[in-house]
């Protein structure tokens, strides 16, 4: 991480790959893709677009706290999956904030939020602005304000003895864990989005992390939180466990900014690990895979890791040619030696067709060199998606979660899908992979990628065809519309048929209480 | 279990103490209580109490699902806290319900809440009125309907490859363990109460189970829920894990029959376990001990059992004399030894100045002897509880959960809060126990036990004495007003300053679109 953000795309303009690489990537895809037009396509220049001026003038008191610069208006207003990439790239200013406020304490979040109240100024709160289901974009008529809380970025408070830490919502992943360092501890969530993201986005999106199994989720590693509504503050008492009552953090977490702006939270902490052991495991065919990483989820092993790659996505994303696929497996303590575990789940595989591929590696040396470089390469993902979009390839992601026994018709129902739209809104081409990104005893968090040629000026109306048919196909097929990338407004339709009707008008009395004048990120969730 | 339901007192009348038992146990009680009365208040005859008549006409169509008979509606008018039994002996009938329905369908459920609704009766939805916290009583003015889900028990669907049941909500803790036997998988929810308690109350009150670690909440156990609301039916999707705003489930868990009545849900399940192993642990000091059981919940072990009792505790219900504690250990697994992981476990305690009594137990026999034999006396104690409570003891006990650094004040204050609100209230006497009934890595979940002489006729009054001392000093010293027991109505105070402000008026925002007609469990956590 390092240098200026990108307006348009991905990251961090250091981050991004260099020419040569980017020709190297265009030429391993083209190769898959004969015909295709792979021209490059650059950004054009934010200070050039017709982006409309602000429609709100804001109180001298609050003055110094907003910015109505365009790149900083612009970047603020779109998220960072494909179809915003895309529609940055073509200069799209459709939907654009009026001001970006960068509020410097908790009083000033306050503030703002009474302002925009009274004006009926719609607000979006804005972590790392890595979304990549339309949460942070505008998309509605009226003024509207970015709250970004990038300022609100300290560790506040460390208790070693309950090992937990309060922490202000606008700290970035690395910063987060510089600053946790020190004490041997660390938060060990990390989203692929780590870099470019935020605890308070995490915490209002549900973001899963790096475990595989057992907490993943930000919400099992959240032990309170601090909101600011516009009725009030919320703060829930720091308890490791509670029966008293629903869950005063459930209904937060996930909220998507439309209950209130998370300002802090105390995060359960875990000492870094000393131990670690390893293995990538091939199968000859996909449903013994699938058996297999079953047998380990519901074995009560706990793995770190436990990701089961396709034999599309162990060619593309691994370099490993393989008949059914290959599962990744990974043990760490910070307290026991790991390797029986390991042992343990190798043979569950075996009885599953599982042939491990070279040596398994035991390990105290933390990272180990293919867990680093499989971290980097999973951190550099989105920037090559950014290499491709401009050549009009069509690269995106969306994820579910479904329990094992529909797996295989859901998997073959999304796949089908896929292929159909891709023949109809591309005529043709494209690659569909899956991996699971988290296994569950009771279901799997498959994840899937698709890569195909699109025509430049057509690949976001292309990709949202694709979209739509598979997340029908998801709807259908009992899984959910999102494990981990959260609703936003991208979701919102499939969102709306996955949630009861009930619990709906439940979370609008909820909101009605909380958000009296509607201004919370208009049509996410509710509204 | 067998024979019918006390009226009065805790369980069924054969689990009862026989006389002889409970002469020896009150002749074991009264060697620590020298000067007390201990003669014996029987109950009162329940048809002979003045009960006021039912203020409620049932239309035709639902008659076949009620019953007004006095016995009946006493039985479903109080919990079973020992300020219930007590009051029962007294044979008080402040507040009774007028009626006793139990639907033989969600359908039938439906109905009732309609008529409810139309007419302005409230509805007390009731399990196996187990409450302790004042949950099923209707301690208000205006008719009431006791609904009793205790004819919605069968266990509807079991998914072996995602192991997992769908479930009535009314069905015993027996009944539905032995209904899973058969396919070799068990829910293993074993509240105090598990006997004579239901799937919807563990549901409604976030009941507290088996585990000492990790999923025990019967909320981690719960992939979805359907639940009939005033408004409709709300029925959750079957997820293993999802990000898609907030989790609907976890609004009606812990909703204590304010937002809806549950009718099922799906659960998941795990193999029975085939490997065990446990030691206990003594301790020269309390303080050495909590640090041991820190050390141990902190290092990712994952004990099944992790109890620690003081020295009070543990001779008062081991029988055994130990200067500082013991730590009761236990780990078991239906795939893999677990004699590895005691011997960590064992190493930890070691540090902190723990000798493991006699020789660890290994064993592959589920249930083996010593655990067999806890259970029974764990699942005893209530029994003896009413024998006690006949002879004007006062025996109840309290919980909570905290963060470890909090626990060395709170435990402080809460002791010599109990101990200054005996002297005031019973002139001295009584002792105060401690045990962890769940540890997390960021706190435990203390449990109290309070065993003193009472005034015959006072000691409700005695006892509210002390309760709301300890409340206090659990409050002011930051930790929760139960971690397992729930609200109801007895906890209500506290829970009030335990719950942030704003999340109160989402939850009444939530309550008002459910429950337009305000007719659901008036007076527990909201209105």
């Amino acid at each position: 991480m390092g240098g200026a953000r990108s307006w348009w795309g991905w990251g961090d303009e250091a981050g991004a790959l260099s020419g040569g690489e980017a020709d190297a990537l265009v030429g391993r895809v083209a190769a898959f893709f004969p015909g295709q037009d792979f021209a490059d396509h650059a950004p054009p220049s934010p200070e050039d677009l017709p982006v409309a001026p602000s429609r709100v003038r804001v109180p001298g008191s609050l003055a110094h706290l907003v910015s109505a610069g365009v790149v900083d208006r612009l970047s603020h207003s779109r998220g960072k999956a494909f179809r915003d990439v895309v529609r940055n790239l073509h200069g799209d200013t459709a939907h654009v904030v009026d001001l970006v406020a960068r509020p410097g304490s908790e009083r000033e979040v306050v503030d703002v939020l009474d302002w925009c109240g009274r004006e009926g100024i719609a607000v979006v709160p804005y972590g790392g602005g890595s979304s990549v289901v339309g949460g942070v974009e505008p998309r509605f008529e009226g003024p509207a304000v970015s709250l970004d809380l990038g300022r609100l970025d300290r560790v506040l408070e460390v208790d070693e003895v309950s090992r937990a830490a309060r922490i202000q919502a606008g700290v970035y992943g690395p910063h987060l864990e510089d600053r946790l360092r020190p004490y041997g501890l660390t938060l060990r969530h990390f989203p692929q989005s780590f870099e470019f993201s935020t605890l308070g986005g995490w915490l209002a999106t549900r973001a899963g992390g790096h475990f595989a199994t057992l907490y993943t989720h930000i919400d099992d590693l959240t032990e309170s939180m601090r909101v600011v509504t516009p009725v009030g503050v919320s703060e829930s008492r720091r308890l490791p466990g509670s029966g008293a009552g629903p869950s005063p953090d459930r209904l937060f977490l996930g909220s998507e900014g439309t209950l209130g702006v998370i300002t802090e939270a105390w995060l359960r902490l875990r000492e870094r690990p000393r131990w670690k052991a390893g293995a990538s495991v091939a199968f000859p065919d996909f449903d013994g895979a699938v058996a297999a990483t079953r047998a380990i989820a519901q074995a009560g092993l706990h793995p770190a890791n436990c990701r089961l790659l396709d034999s599309t996505e162990a060619l593309l994303n691994a370099g490993t040619p393989v008949g059914g696929g290959v599962l990744v497996l990974g043990f760490e303590s910070a307290h026991h030696p790991v390797g029986g575990l390991l042992d343990q789940a190798l043979g569950h595989v075996r009885e599953y067709g599982g042939t491990p591929l070279g040596d398994a590696a035991h390990s105290d040396a933390a990272p180990d060199g293919a867990a680093a470089a499989w971290r980097s390469s999973f951190l550099r993902m989105p920037y090559q998606r950014d290499v491709l979009a401009r050549r009009g390839m069509i690269v995106e992601t969306f994820e579910t979660a479904c329990t094992w026994d529909r797996f295989p018709a859901l998997h073959h129902a999304v796949v089908s899908a896929a292929r159909e739209a891709l023949e109809w809104a591309c005529g043709g081409g494209g690659v569909v992979t899956c991996r699971f990104t988290h296994v569950y005893p009771d279901g799997p968090a498959p994840y899937y990628g698709v890569y195909a040629p699109g025509r430049w000026g057509s690949t976001v109306a292309q990709w949202d065809e694709v979209k739509a048919a598979v997340s029908e196909a998801l709807i259908g097929a009992g899984g959910g519309i999102t494990h981990h990338h959260a609703v936003g407004r991208d979701h919102r339709p499939w969102y709306d048929r996955q949630r009861p009707d009930p619990f709906a008008a439940a979370l609008r009395g909820a909101k009605a209480a909380l958000d009296p004048a509607g201004i919370l990120n208009p049509g996410v969730l509710v509204g």
